[in-house]
């Protein structure tokens, strides 16, 4: 589901309304804090869409970006 | 599911985990915002208890708190 | 603070972390779901960028765009 | 600030709205994440009320809930 270009992970998730879409930023955004791994992401009504790459290690896709995006996957699959 | 005592609507709501729980309040406080609204509610871990009074009118039951009964109910389901 | 540009209100909020610019978000989701108007935004981190147009007036900006606006400087005032 | 009793930590905090009170929470449920080490509180309208133990050392104030504590006053004090 998430396509590598430009050295980052992309992925566009889709809800049925701005309401589950800002749920799944809440607990998204709550793996994030806990990794302290934040994504670049982008909302609007029922789409987010995520670009993970990391920065410390020169703005590339790491072990770091796919476990968030494993997480992301987890949250948005129940 | 939900019970009336002591002129409360009251409900308690279970979750996996403290992720869901809390993605579940973000949602009913967005509802429970437009609605102007607000529920006596406490969580711990994957619990969320609500207790739905309202107070302009004396503390007793209304149509205002059947309605976000059923949102809350609504929320859940999905 | 915001600017026109491209029929959309633009404007950068900063905050010191991730944790305070979600909370931001988190009050700006819920006046959103209030006015059933939702922006565009991006977040990285501690930065929260918002787009304004309105969809229904064929993408321009309209007074439910400067209303939301204000709201959201409103929530960051404090 | 905070009160000991029952074996508990307590405090109540107050604010201008349930906006306000709802994005306290947000950012405790964070830190809380973080911590894996989860509140019992209460909320309605712009007042939370928070207990804080540690279920794993038998109900009883520990370190962690010391720690959490100061998260939640630090979040505050913003």
């Amino acid at each position: 589901m998430w396509q590598t270009s430009n050295n980052k992970l992309y992925r566009k998730f889709e809800f049925n309304n701005f309401s589950e879409a800002f749920a799944f930023m809440t607990r998204a955004a709550m793996e994030a804090e806990k990794m302290d791994h934040h994504p670049l992401w982008t909302n609007v009504y029922n789409t987010v869409e995520v670009w993970l790459s990391t920065h410390d290690a020169g703005n590339v896709v790491t072990e770091k970006d796919r476990l968030l995006a494993e997480r992301m996957d987890k949250i948005y699959g129940k």
